[in-house]
């Protein structure tokens, strides 16, 4: 059967685990995973726990009332409860560029991912095909300077029918719109190719080759307005040395950007992120 | 136009960079790269050079009997000679997963590993249809205690058939023949899912649990006629903690396993290793 | 003033965490660090749980006499409990290699390791010049096989006299007797310069050179009575190529060694270490 | 016997490599270790030979000469010369963390770092002990606005008196003024705590904690007039999470700052750096 999931957030005070933890032990629920953080300098605790509802007493579709009812009004939490069962629907962006995309498509094929992947969407046609070698709907919407404004109220327009849950940007060479990003708060993974803060905005690996760096990186993030400066949910790097030139960063950077998003969006799907300010928690 | 590459071994002597450099710069070819190792304790030199053709006053197809004239007799010089613009014939080995599969073809695909793959071998039926979603041939050769003589026979064939250069192993859980291994030795790459020479064979996820170790990794060798045992082109590592059962090694391995067999084929098909004894030689 | 910290260790029950948090809170402690891990496998929890005792209620000479009354009892619960203001009072063995030794007297010497060192043993000479220069009694107990039973048994009377808490090998080169073994059960931590459990006993780095590996590597762990088999704490790694010599192994390894033997030492000294059977549960 | 190192720059041109192996072969050197890099973008060609003077028939003294008459000239090569029985004689500037300086004088101890510390100069008092326990000359010079053109004097002339041939900046926590820069150019390596260009200036584990960076860095560098911009030689990362404060991240930082600044001194003392524009080659 199920786990039920809980990602919680308050002010840090007397009792919280306990009650939470009697809330699930009480009901004969059976913990399967646990994990806090009390970030003491403002006072906040956020946790993640996760447990199997085999012989939970509480129906599924009533959990999240009485938790509102028993919890969350007496410890004042912000919370969001999730169902392992239920696969989130994720969309994905992508403009030319195919390894982060095939790499996110291989894993969905071998259901490693645990999501449904409702719709591709591109402003170019280059990878039409091999989208729909996996069988999946993709959407041809170029976006030109005069016609920004208008395709992205199409892109929401897309996501809102396929009951989109969350956004991927697998390599998707245009700047998101403030519309999609508001109504996609934290729920938007952008994979930038650098190791954040480090070189934003484009052709990053013409830069690192420019100020001769010998690690170079790829950091997954949540899109927020600013452009590259969202929460980082993950970061990996890669040794390189002054033999390569910025086509070789390129190709060695692939792997690298490819294995960060991935990784990013699986602790998205298994609900092990939560966004704090400017930051992310990653729960175990 | 087409680069030239040869891989050079000989025994360290006088004047052997001068007179390959020399060969290439009087014939007007223009060196893009050139790595040179010198073995000190065998007194064994190796080099790999690649040089532009555009200009070369040596007809590609009489390179090789000029070299061997002048050059490899004089210095008794073992060597090979490529041309970048032959992509080699690959073949693969599959059974049941398909992260590396999928990886390679994704490679494939997009045009960055350059190679062919005329044929995909497995003991299963379960990868066919993502081989061929690719427009690969797929070829099921179950394997069985009685069978397997015969059928490794028809292996062999096979890749005669479609003038097979190297084989990649991407996690098939056979062992292979000696009949194959001879045929292409120092030409059979495989994936092992363990920091060699650590957790030899079968299960190597479950024995690095059993042991508790904090990182895991994942090691492309030369197959040899000793399991796990051949000559190791890459190995790359991963950070683990109590907290992951064998499942998640399991699954954080597979993206270990994927880059780690993909950066050794690519060294392979660049022609950038050689196999010295049991070790290899990685060039630039 | 002072933390509390409880090592805590039972059978996986209801009420565990909430009880424990509860005993805390309900006597004004402040909790400035939780972290738990539920073995599935074996029904097995474990927990750290550290706390300000600014304002506890309950005196720090009577919290373990508390804790076990109104808790231990109850849950059946294995638990340690240590101050951080007490530093542990830790000797080093060494031989001759230096690196280790000079990069844990630095740490202790800048005040970030939080330990006493009230001696350094060492079957040789070499060193002494070193530690005394930092101020540290030094005791030469050579070893022979003749005396090695007897020396042993002075090693123990040092520790004794010494009121030793816990012993680090510091590339110390001999193998440590039975005796000493039971007497610090899970208190010696050896740095063996290999990434276990490839490469066990001697000249690991010849062993890693004729091997071909391409990553060498260091392994932090307790030492049980099966050599270089107790529990891993640490391990960490460092990439090699063709080029390097056993010499080049030797030298790139006395960083990783060093480094991973001073993360294991200060996870130890901070009580973020549990020893579970053969593996280790590492704390926040 | 000694081994001579040419470091060597020109244009490329057809027979460098042949003209300089044949001159140290003809005059019976033993070529130990050869490593050549071609920026194909500039047309530059560069090289680090190293070889065994044990039967070099040019005498020591006269290598130069007659390298620079035969070769130099003809080629219009710009190249240094050293032998590896000459330490170059380094001086550390530190203020008040000791963690790079007690390392660098660890490695100087037990001889792995083949270089003589004539002189310890430091704006503070804090770290004369620790200097004067390892036997070494500590020169206090403090800086304040007032004094600092008149302190970088004395710097200059204590580095003259001892014949300094490279500055070593141990986490010296002041700007260096240009009449050093200028006389030390390529010569004075600074370890800046943070993964370049990512944080230039002070506090860059306080702006990466802010942030939310998955990883942290360390780079080493030369430096140049433009603070924090010099070439860098090398970069080493550490993983971070959310549980770390800043304090965890400057104690987790050190350990990487130490071996970063480490390896980047060890490659200038073998003279495997070369500096072209703002950037380095780093030999084999």
């Amino acid at each position: 059967m199920a786990n039920g999931i809980l990602l919680i957030e308050c002010a840090d005070q007397q009792g919280i685990v306990s009650s939470v933890t009697d809330f699930i032990y009480t009901n004969k629920g059976n913990i399967v995973e646990l994990d806090q953080y009390l970030d003491h300098e403002n006072g906040h605790f956020f946790m993640r726990i996760e447990w199997a509802l085999d012989d939970f007493t509480i129906e599924k579709e009533k959990i999240g009332e009485y938790f509102n009812t028993l919890l969350a009004k007496r410890f004042d939490i912000r919370y969001n409860l999730y169902f392992n069962d239920e696969e989130p629907r994720m969309a994905l962006f992508v403009t030319k560029l195919s390894h982060c995309l095939i790499d996110l498509l291989g894993r969905w094929y071998n259901g490693s991912l645990h999501v449904k992947i409702p719709v591709v969407i591109s402003n170019h046609e280059y990878l039409r095909d091999i989208v729909e070698k996996f069988g999946l709907k993709f959407y041809h919407i170029p976006i030109t300077k005069e016609n920004k404004a208008e395709q992205e109220q199409k892109h929401l327009e897309i996501l809102e029918e396929n009951k989109i849950d969350f956004v991927v940007l697998a390599r998707y060479m245009q700047i998101i719109g403030e519309g999609l990003i508001k109504s996609y708060e934290s729920r938007i993974i952008n994979i930038h190719h650098s190791f954040l803060p480090a070189f934003v905005g484009a052709k990053p690996y013409h830069a690192a080759y420019a100020r001769g760096v010998k690690i170079i990186g790829a950091t997954a993030h949540y899109v927020t307005e600013e452009l590259d400066a969202g929460p980082i949910i993950e970061q990996e790097v890669s040794r390189v040395s002054h033999h390569n030139t910025i086509n070789d960063l390129v190709q060695m950077g692939q792997d690298v950007e490819k294995i960060t998003l991935a990784k990013a969006v699986k602790k998205h799907v298994l609900r092990k992120t939560l966004v704090v300010g400017n930051k992310t928690i990653i729960f175990n």
